[in-house]
């Protein structure tokens, strides 16, 4: 094997982790819809569940459980009557938007291109 | 439905099928570490085929066949002999790049962050 491949190969695979560890936190059919829908602030689990369109509120709660447990979304239960739980993204959370602002850019461009050809 | 979760849910939906799109573009186990290896320049098929581990010739060809199809990347056959082939990524594909750094660089914190934890 030439130096030469043997340095892309590290360079390659030192790439490869990081970007499929990102695709794995965004993977499935609701992670990307949540998440965009929570760009625009705080939302009840009833305006997500209205916001997603055929999202059942079985998928949307696990999906809640997912991010929540990745320090992705905040869960807050207000003490009120009925309960009220509301749901927005972290700090931490909110450094994905500028990923997913790069995928929309490029999708948006691809479907234009496509429509064109 | 208030007009705030009418106006969401079509800001939303906007917004969700570009970044499908980009996502089904880089979704199975293989378009990103082709696209990384291509990022260094024009490759022969022998070279990807070492530089990626664990990918079938098989595979391989499949898969760059994908990505020629989407005009990502461009094929050349020279006529030597033996007949020499080159891969490399179209000004097109390029544009992927920066979709492709987004990822890595939100992965890389991601992956520090967990192993803090």
């Amino acid at each position: 094997m030439t130096e030469k491949v043997q340095h892309d190969r590290v360079t390659c695979s030192k790439m490869m982790l990081p970007v499929q560890d990102a695709l794995e936190i965004l993977s499935g059919k609701w992670k990307i819809p949540i998440i965009i829908a929570l760009t625009h602030g705080v939302k009840r689990f009833s305006d997500l569940s209205k916001e997603i369109p055929k999202i059942t509120d079985r998928m949307l709660s696990k999906e809640l459980r997912d991010l929540e447990m990745n320090q992705l979304v905040k869960r807050t239960v207000y003490d009120t009557f009925p309960v009220t739980v509301e749901y927005t993204m972290t700090e931490y959370g909110q450094t994905l938007h500028e990923v997913i602002e790069a995928l929309a850019k490029w999708g948006y461009n691809h479907r234009k291109r496509i429509m064109q050809d």
